[in-house]
């Protein structure tokens, strides 16, 4: 089981097209034989109108190498593309193993 | 639904009394009504001998105000005082609200 969480920060005003593209994203990769789950969260704190909006992707995949291969979709590329100018900062993402969890 | 991320660094050698500690912790969360779950994650990435092993504590609960009762339950004040100084700096905790998830 490989899990990714990428923290993202939408700049002001673009919260409705990054959502669409995140949404989009998300049910194309749920079909990726390798996904396991891709969950969208919304930051409970920084809803200030002069924040950026912040979400966190929990994304789970049975291995590192099927993370990888999500990487070379179609659909993840069109995503990567669509909201680069969206990002109020660089998108950062880190990698994790399970050491004990309820079932993914 | 009100999920916490808390991210963990523990001191170089204090790893496995980290690890029992947070086990003996998600083993009595998971028994409070308001926890749904509580994933102990462990960083893919800070593998190195001198580096701290990093977490990521990934828990959900029905609430907000399940989580407020989380952090006044014996076996979290327990916790909270037995990892105080395993802690290479102190654990950071953000509060996530969910927008499109698989069940949780």
């Amino acid at each position: 089981m490989h899990i990714v969480c990428v923290t993202v920060k939408v700049k002001p005003g673009m919260g409705d097209d990054f959502l669409k593209a995140i949404q989009e994203n998300r049910a194309a990769t749920r079909h990726e034989p390798g996904n396991i789950r891709f969950d969208i969260l919304l930051s409970a704190e920084a809803a200030g109108v002069d924040d950026p909006e912040e979400y966190l992707l929990f994304e789970v995949y049975k291995t590192r190498e099927d993370f990888t291969a999500h990487q070379q979709t179609a659909h993840y590329l069109k995503f990567r593309d669509t909201v680069a100018e969206m990002m109020a900062e660089p998108r950062k993402g880190a990698h994790y193993t399970v050491v004990e969890a309820d079932p993914l």
